[in-house]
């Protein structure tokens, strides 16, 4: 039995904040760590923009309760769990991620949460530690596991070098020319498949 | 978000070394960490009743197939899912309890492996490391998250201790008379409310 640590955007859940974007037909919404990798930055940017527009957290939590599981995400699961502990390791905020998290059938998600200002407005962002997802990893090898990662993105990159096997999925082509030694899958069954191979 | 880190024998399932016990008519397999505190010598005495009764590793299994969670686990999960993420922490082995986990919805079980001789009997049992389920709340811990936990048994005490709350759920008496400082609950409903006190 292994750990299998998976990132939850572009992997599992279309991207959030693309959703939003749409939504509120606000192309400042769009970036996310595809585009800009230093999160600090594309946080504050998004806060900026929210605030700017008018939109809290209640709106975007209105967006995102209409939003579903990626199509085949639930399946793709279902084939892990036959051998694999899954723990969904994501930059989102709970606050954002549960009502998917509960659409996927509750797996164990280590994230990160939002302060709300009075009024409702995202006042802050509060990361549980830098590079959460990479130390999580660690913390499962410390405690006698060998781990298998799957993600999409730049911020994913050092969990998966962290991993004892780390897959990229659907990535951007920018990452698969820079890090061509993550083998790149572009289907679940593939992504399986991979995961599995020694 | 907080992390609730479960034991599983006698929080959401049955003690499988019991229902072995009743199934085979043996005595001798009825012991438990609540009579045996020592893991190993616990362990190492129920391997030689296995193979002294010629019971293989498909045997137990087939008893295993036949076993149900607790009445009401599965809603007691629901319920917990609401407020934490869950991490079931066992001293059991994947090759007993998958079974019954996916009964529960394929929860995050964090366990033991067995080796298995070529005969089919229970050779000898892997752990994963000695007193896993503490270092598995103090990894949770390092790694950013207020940790919750229950248990029923002897084997659970250093987890309870190490937690940020520990609780224990149907303990046998001499359990809460030696550890008075542990709050106790009898039903799930308890339990789920002394989980959430700070």
């Amino acid at each position: 039995m292994q750990i299998c640590c998976l990132d939850l955007e572009g992997v599992l859940l279309p991207e959030i904040w693309i959703a939003v974007a749409e939504h509120f037909h606000n192309d400042d919404l769009r970036l996310t760590t595809r585009d800009i990798s230093d999160y600090d930055q594309l946080m504050q940017h998004r806060l900026k923009v929210l605030r700017k527009n008018r939109i809290r957290l209640a709106d975007i939590q209105g967006v995102i309760a209409g939003m579903e599981p990626l199509a085949g995400a639930g399946d793709f699961l279902d084939d892990l769990y036959r051998d694999f502990q899954v723990v969904l390791l994501s930059d989102t905020y709970y606050e954002f991620a549960m009502p998917l998290i509960r659409k996927l059938g509750n797996p164990t998600l280590l994230c990160n949460w939002l302060t709300v200002s009075r009024s409702g407005y995202i006042a802050n962002y509060i990361l549980r530690q830098k590079d959460g997802k990479r130390k999580a990893v660690k913390a499962f090898k410390q405690i006698g596991f060998r781990v298998v990662a799957a993600g999409d993105s730049y911020n994913d990159l050092s969990m998966l070098r962290t991993a004892d096997r780390g897959v990229l999925f659907n990535p951007p082509e920018a990452i698969v020319k820079r890090y061509p030694a993550f083998p790149v899958s572009r289907d679940y069954a593939t992504l399986s498949r991979l995961l599995r191979q020694q």
